[in-house]
């Protein structure tokens, strides 16, 4: 068995996701050859993000302001709102630079395996911030992931949303860039026969 | 673009090994939503680790003791020391309580393709100990990984040790356990058959 200390941090380095024990051994080894100093830095950037990582109180992404750059923009669109789980699915799509519109993070989606019901998501925001928003929102897009908890959420805020004056969207499934149709399963191949487009 | 106390601390978690911005990016989110207790318990095991750490006066293993548990247990042989890289090793072979000897950890391997040469690892202490112990030390078992820069501190290691009055000998290479012959590499098979023995 390894010293206290290191046997510590072997744990609680295996509550990261996707870090099984082997890897949390070669984490605190790398710290430990790395030294001090790199040590430190990660636990300061740990701690200065705890101080100032807050919720937007408009989209509720992590920001370090009130209001998070995006919701603090005023050249993008309020009108058009993307609803997504998380902040990550924030950046991605930023990344694709296709949206000018506002977001809504809903920290999760509804998993009944993992219990996860509406009231631990920010849904009943979500439905606050339409009710009031000024200008109007006119098009609510779920870009949720296409698959099972992502569609189960996305069908439960489309019925839910249908009391709203919004048009609700999502967005299109189909084959990716650089896939091959052969290896593509039924419901994508469906989606991407029935979304098709003309030329 | 993230801001700056996430980025900080994705960039820092990409220094470990293995870990790329996707999985850092997923560590972060993970520790923001576990909340501050979870990510204050990471620190806090670190920064104890960091505050603890040695080095085992005696085999350089890393210890919270000035000798490590192993070194200061009188019930084993000191007069047969066992030659590895890491500390990962010492644990690995405990794992397998097929050994009652002494450690000796070199903090890595020779490697000329990452400049690490026999200065930087604890190979001047192995001779040290080699020519002080009392009782003399008879047998050093090298147990380096099989590849090439274990090969070449092995060779390295044999070579210098004959100045020495001790057996060196090296752990054996052969098929695993639940491996399949078909698929050895030439140089296993070679070694297997060469290392038969008697049944």
């Amino acid at each position: 068995m390894y010293p206290s200390s290191i046997q510590n941090l072997i744990d609680r380095f295996t509550k990261l996701p996707g870090v099984g024990p082997k890897t949390a051994e070669r984490f605190v080894f790398y710290l430990l050859k790395a030294g001090r100093r790199e040590a430190h830095a990660l636990t300061e950037a740990l701690e200065t993000l705890l101080a100032r990582a807050k919720s937007c109180a408009v989209c509720y992404d992590f920001s370090e302001q009130e209001r998070c750059a995006i919701c603090a923009n005023a050249a993008r669109d309020p009108r058009i709102l993307c609803v997504v789980a998380d902040s990550q699915d924030v950046q991605a799509i930023e990344r694709s630079g296709a949206f000018h519109g506002h977001y809504h993070v809903l920290r999760g989606v509804l998993d009944p395996a993992r219990d996860i019901a509406p009231e631990q998501l920010k849904i009943k925001e979500l439905f606050a911030r339409i009710a009031q928003a000024e200008p109007p929102i006119t098009e609510v897009i779920l870009a949720l992931n296409p698959d099972l908890p992502g569609e189960t959420t996305s069908m439960y805020l489309a019925k839910k949303l249908k009391e709203f004056p919004v048009s609700v969207t999502r967005i299109a499934r189909g084959l990716p860039l650089g896939s091959d149709l052969d290896y593509a399963d039924d419901i994508t191949l469906t989606d991407a026969l029935r979304g098709r487009q003309r030329l």
